[in-house]
């Protein structure tokens, strides 16, 4: 479908050699999904993207069913997709999501953090450091069976509620998961405000105080449309994990507007015209998007889908 | 509308202190509307752009009425915004088309050249060269009055019919337009293909040739969700003049989908948010391009022009 030699490749300097896309849409994208998405038609999705050469693909979320009924055939799904030979990081929000993940052989799982006090109270009902310390036996366990670790930290730039988070404040929270021993760490822009400047500052911020950025990756949300100019800052200061969503799936709830994810075909189109490599095959992942809107019954807010979809 | 404190304001470093918005939502916005907007809507259009701080508003087009019937009034409207304290540039093809905009006391005109034959050929019917050859008089004659020109070059990096278009051939035209006299041009990236590599490629390359950044804006459409990146590259490269559309209004009728110009908007929102300057009222600005999406019936594509608007 890509229009011939399109992007042309040229690459930028001091830019990584390759970037691994960490897919999010099964998870993310399908959990504020209002009409139930059959089990079947989620594993093939996550193996249709495996197919389009996305090679970490978070699964879904072993989160009580009652929070997030979309995501509540989690041990129905796990293991049609298990024996993929991609990683399938999944969520955990406690103990016990833990050990029905364990259960199932996943070899990766994620918590989920917030940098702001309104966010840990909505999403988890908990203050910050109750959040924190709810997450403090999840990592050791998980490290203590040799499971890679991801915590995410919503809302790094912004927040509904209490509008400019200080960056001192999302570093606090990022050294606590760090110190808790998680491998890898993704900045979440919840609500999609952030801009360049501020990614930057909060990345050098945190290599000051420790963190490596190679233990980073940026989770950017398309609400403002700044997305991908604010992964092209973090990928000038040397990031090379970035989540994006198949098709543009998901929003976060309590974000305005129905625009969420930064679209991984937008990120790939990105990626591939400044030469940098991420074994993804854009035709086949754009056709699995519209198979996925086709399921969904709307069209994927993906500006790279619409355009590599429209008809001649 | 804007949330408190948001965008927080992080500068990044070696990016210009301020950018000058040239708008061109009145006449690249509305050129291709199917629907006729009364001549007395994009005065009033013309005039909230001017009262939200913008300082260049393209305001209509002096091509022959045949061609595009949408700005067949710029004869009718032009007097009505003439006394705007702002840049009132005008697309003229030819001369008789600049005759006609010079009655009226335009200041600024400017003349369209394609980088590629399929594109001269479809959008003016002629080659590269014969369209050179017909601005050459029309930029000498507006130089003559003292009339600033501005050049476009359309398709600077991709074609619908030819595909990726080659630098030096980008290259070439320009160099013509700026021997010819022109004052600035436009680096049109319309089909929306670019990547930030291609785009700081060009720039140097033009420096290179003795066009300096001073000279060139960008124009950006977001077909494939690139322009905000592709935006932030150019700055970084010292570029000050970026074009853009309020609420994203226009696009290219050949090209794919129907995303077009870069939503003035999240422009902003971006260079607020790196401490640029602009002059513009973001809530000023999104509440005109609302406006303006209820008189074209559809709602604005601007990512942030909805979530701002979106009821709370």
């Amino acid at each position: 479908m890509t229009a011939q030699g399109l992007p042309m490749v040229v690459p930028a300097q001091d830019l990584p050699a390759r970037v691994r896309i960490h897919e999010v849409g099964p998870r993310d994208g399908l959990q504020n999904e209002k009409r139930a998405v059959p089990t079947e038609v989620k594993a093939d999705f996550i193996r249709r993207l495996a197919d389009a050469g996305l090679t970490t693909i978070e699964a879904t979320s072993f989160v009580h069913p009652k929070w997030v009924p979309q995501l509540a055939d989690a041990e129905k799904l796990f293991p049609l997709v298990a024996d993929l030979p991609v990683e399938l990081p999944v969520l955990v929000p406690n103990e016990r999501g833990l050990e029905r993940a364990l259960a199932l052989g996943a070899r990766r799982i994620a918590v989920f953090a917030s940098a702001t006090e309104s966010f840990a109270k909505a999403n988890l009902n908990r203050t910050v450091d109750e959040a924190l310390g709810m997450f403090d036996p999840v990592v050791a366990r998980a490290k203590d069976r040799k499971v890679h670790v991801r915590g995410y930290v919503s809302m790094c730039f912004g927040d509904p509620w209490e509008g400019a988070v200080p960056i001192h404040q999302v570093v606090r929270v990022c050294k606590a998961l760090m110190d808790m021993g998680c491998d890898e760490l993704s900045l979440g822009d919840t609500i999609g405000v952030a801009t360049p400047g501020h990614v930057l500052d909060l990345l050098s911020e945190l290599n000051e105080e420790g963190v490596p950025t190679s233990a980073l990756g940026v989770h950017f949300h398309d609400t403002y449309g700044q997305a991908l100019a604010n992964t092209l800052a973090a990928l000038q200061h040397g990031v090379t994990t970035v989540d994006a969503s198949a098709g543009g799936l998901g929003g976060c709830p309590y974000a305005k507007s129905a625009t969420g994810n930064l679209a991984t075909e937008d990120l790939v189109w990105m990626l591939h015209g400044l030469g940098i490599d991420t074994g993804v095959d854009l035709d086949r992942l754009t056709a699995t998007s519209v198979w996925m809107a086709a399921h969904l019954d709307r069209p994927s807010p993906s500006r790279t889908v619409r355009a590599l979809s429209h008809k001649e």
